[in-house]
């Protein structure tokens, strides 16, 4: 019987032959992933209280991303929590330092046709690298924690297919940002495929941005077949996958729920407006909108490509009088990557103020929050109300090239006519 | 009549020939520096309740450092609020970015011979251009600001001779927790006038460092004799002296309530162990204690002098595992010729975490807070307990040069140590 890539993963995962949607049925786990915020400070205690242990030390991966670096006494205290009980429960990783969506592939964890789940609901990342990865809550996690497995429907696949090559200035945020205008929020239990050749030609960390955000779309999880440039970096991560990559791929005449073609060069910069990804539109719609930060960081904003783009916007410019540009880069090696490159010192050249890494003010925390009536224009994933800071403060959502590029001009614009221009 | 330089700054201040020790004056102001946390938001409503304004736009300069970047909702209001009182107030100068102490004389603010109050207690760091420069408290800043004057009485000049060659590894922070272990925190009344060949020999960075911490000796204020090198840092920054320099030095018959001679080369590496800069001791005394965490920040800790001293214990070292490296540049300029010269590169690949600039977790405020039992080592002007979150943790201060490599060694080490090793 012909499959979907998610299919076969769930098969093998479940022990069985073949798989359909809609079927309910428990999987095996590969790797369960949690951080500060929903990891140890939840399960810790149900964990003693059940008198349960983790069922597979090597399996398990706690990242400490939320609350880091502690900005009062309370992050403090949830990191050394984080820390002591990793280091009690014998995890073998635990002090990778970055975002945690990042940092796990960074770090090769997920391999293709793995099944995972993330302590997180922006675990879908893990789908760049052609696994099967869903977010769950701390009272799921805190069961596969102890029996390595989870219950699951089966989802269908929805095939979101762009061929042809993306325009300079547009990116993997940008075809989000337009799929959530189009597909709104309530895609349950559907899986999103994405290929074509303009998504063979996107590097792993604009895959990575595109899989994050099929939580965006509502979701079950968003998945790219694994293919050469996932081989490279997975070899590139000193973990290079061993299996045999053909048996990881769609068959040709699998049953999709539905298939959505596009022309890549078709594809323009979106912005989406305060409060939902979904109210995105053609940046021309909200140019001129004044800015009073722009803001690139989290684990769709801010990975080594994305400020590689921020940086080609701020080349040789600065950041506008009454606008202030931060920037949280996704990981310590990323940093130090963008630090040796060059990359770093054109961001601060222009103007950009550096945060540590971490998931800092996309997740309400650490710096960059707005207060009442402020306007930021913001990498990161949702723009939901308050997310930020203040209810009353209004967060547009964009990529890094236009991210940057309304840093420079002070108001929305459009970063093609920027890129376009000499500095 | 023969005068210290402070007393005849304070003459010149109070519109005299000459000002005993001890008399009590007003004296017109030259400039007044507040900052975000003892600013507009303290100040505001008493102005708006007198029907009062600032008296002179041009000599206020209000600098937000404590509360930036936002890290949650108070803060933003508070960066807001002291945004547009300025903005409203008609302030002059409003937008730089770093800590006050830092960006004032970056700017070119403090000028030999003037006469300054800050609304911050570390204010006395304007002494290192030749200016008396002391803080005060919120309600004596709003008299300031509507009077232009304030009253004082004229403080009696210790003066600090050192001379010849520091040794390779020692600092200005070395030199002042030596000063406070012998001195202690009780010098109220007292002006600090560093002087001798190896003061002589120091940037203005460093020279900051020690009239900052005249602050930790209780004294008024601190201050150094204006010479070739404040005159090209004025010029660097922008804002030439034009005025004679000749006037601005202590008369060689000067009366001090004290001198105290000391050899350069005899001054060693000091840490001061908790919770007091007056409990310093030759860092053999402390070596062995284990680092939770290394911070490399603050006015007396991340200048751009400190930055290259702790790339220069760093250059292809690693941090260890199991302490952590945060590194708060001090402005956002320093950021820039930082990442631009490649001590940010050589920082970052040692596995340092680059935190925005800001008074940060020496004010207890932003990234870098200490949970109960953790131990930190720090490049910070005081560790006062709870200064840097649990008061069931300890802080150690030390130069940029102990910091990082006890950041290296997990543990407290003489840098001379690991100066003199190749990486």
């Amino acid at each position: 019987m012909s499959a979907t890539l998610a299919e076969k993963i769930l098969a093998r995962a479940c022990g069985q032959a073949t798989v359909r949607a809609g079927e309910i049925l428990t999987a095996r786990l590969d790797l369960l992933m949690m951080h500060d915020s929903g990891g140890p400070r939840r399960v810790a205690g149900r964990l003693e209280k059940l008198g349960a242990s983790v069922w597979d030390k090597d399996k398990v991966v706690v990242v400490s991303d939320h609350f880091v670096p502690a900005v009062d006494m309370e992050s403090a205290d949830i990191l050394a929590l984080t820390r002591n009980w990793a280091r009690k429960a014998g995890v073998t990783h635990y002090d990778m330092l970055g975002i945690c969506h990042v940092v796990l592939q960074e770090n090769g964890h997920v391999q293709p046709g793995m099944f995972c789940v993330g302590g997180d609901s922006h675990s879908p990342s893990g789908g760049a690298f052609g696994a099967f990865m869903v977010g769950m809550g701390a009272t799921d996690i805190t069961g596969a924690l102890v029996t390595g497995e989870v219950w699951l429907r089966v989802p269908q696949t929805t095939r979101i297919q762009i061929d042809g090559q993306l325009a300079d200035g547009v990116s993997a945020k940008d075809i989000m940002l337009m799929l959530c205008a189009q597909h709104g929020m309530g895609n349950e239990g559907q899986v999103f495929e994405f290929g074509g050749s303009a998504i063979a030609a996107l590097p792993m960390h604009e895959r990575l941005t595109l899989c994050n955000m099929a939580a965006e779309l509502g979701a079950e999880t968003g998945i790219v077949e694994p293919d050469a440039t996932t081989l490279a970096a997975l070899e590139a991560a000193g973990k290079p996958f061993t299996g045999d990559i053909s048996q990881w791929r769609s068959d040709a005449d699998a049953a999709y729920a539905a298939v959505h073609r596009y022309n890549a060069a078709d594809i323009t910069p979106y912005v989406a407006a305060p409060h939902s990804p979904a109210n995105s539109r053609p940046v021309a719609e909200h140019a001129g909108v004044r800015v009073d930060q722009a803001y690139i960081g989290a684990c769709t904003g801010a990975k080594l490509e994305d400020l590689r783009m921020a940086a080609r916007a701020l080349a040789g410019r600065k950041v506008a009088k009454g606008t202030r540009l931060l920037i949280a880069p996704a990981s310590v090696a990323m940093t130090n990557q963008a630090a040796a490159e060059g990359t770093l010192a054109t961001l601060t050249a222009a103007g950009a103020i550096l945060l540590p890494s971490g998931c800092g003010a996309c997740a309400g925390m650490g710096a960059g929050m707005l207060s009442a009536g402020e306007v930021c224009i913001s990498t990161t994933a949702r723009n939901f109300k308050g997310r930020m800071g203040s209810a009353q403060a209004d967060v547009y959502l964009a990529s890094p090239y236009s991210v940057a590029a309304a840093a420079v001009a002070g108001h929305i614009i459009d970063p093609r006519d920027l890129l376009g221009e000499s500095a």
